[in-house]
């Protein structure tokens, strides 16, 4: 039975939510990483990505600037480093470098893979759109990695004010 | 440490993904819900999301036509409701009917609310942007609705084919 409600209320219930990093680098070879968690598939063939990122991140201006970026799955392990991605700015830091990440060489963007991601999508940019309050990016994956260790599982947010968690799944039979 | 592979490879690895039943309303009452996985928030302030549907199907021609709906979050005791809505097509059947859903009626919009979803999210369209090979829909939510049952939890794809599951989250504390 549902109860009318004010529409932040009922978004507190949206939990767990994805979140992806991105990562960035520009022509002279400044690098970036940011937390996303307003992202989607956008096309199946070929595969797009949407990410709602923040105006004035230095992110959104190393992607208009390069056209270039990767989106990677996070792995469980990665709360402290996701967190630090989430919660400063790129401006006046490195911050892939000092979130600790470790990271791999691409094959197509110039940007980095993170090796303890359990995915990394290459990506072009093919439009940035506004429906709203801020832009969304549109990528299109164009190569694909993945983590050696299969059993790595994906980081998700489990709660308000940046709570990163682990998620256990159980397939419901068919009443 | 990561390993190239192919795309569709990579992204077996997203799981678990959130879905949403979108509900719908045409002008003569007839009523339709679809199941959507590809969705996400792409505005704050107002709230507005993201939904990637398919271009045949009878909730995209309700949804021009009306330019009205409701995005619910299935509770998790509604796994044989989404999987029938992600399945079958509405052009011929009153998939909402058949599909043993309980509605409520909505403040604003003329769709019907699911009773027994976590939220539902009563949305007016403010857009149909096209970047690939899917119309992806943006809805403005107008008015929010939650479950009395403070407890319940959403629903989740938790794999392939449709493999549909209650997901339990652990907060990580920080290294």
């Amino acid at each position: 039975m549902q109860k009318k409600c004010r529409i932040d209320e009922a978004m507190k219930r949206k939990y767990p939510e994805q979140v992806v990093l991105v990562t960035t680098r520009s022509a002279k070879g400044r690098e970036n990483v940011m937390a996303v968690g307003w992202t989607c598939i956008v096309s199946g063939d070929p595969l797009m990505l949407a990410l709602g990122i923040d105006d004035e991140s230095y992110s959104y201006e190393l992607i208009r600037a390069t056209r270039r970026f990767v989106v990677a799955f996070p792995g469980e392990r990665m709360s402290r480093e996701v967190l630090f991605a989430g919660t400063r700015h790129g401006h006046k830091m490195d911050k892939l470098r000092e979130s600790g990440l470790k990271v791999q060489k691409a094959s197509v963007v110039s940007a980095s893979l993170l090796a303890d991601a359990v995915v990394n999508l290459e990506c072009r940019l093919v439009d940035v759109y506004r429906p709203g309050d801020c832009p969304v990016v549109i990528g299109k994956v164009v190569a694909a990695h993945q983590n050696r260790d299969t059993r790595l599982k994906r980081l998700y947010t489990v709660g308000q004010n940046y709570a990163m968690g682990k998620v256990r799944s159980t397939i419901l039979k068919k009443r």
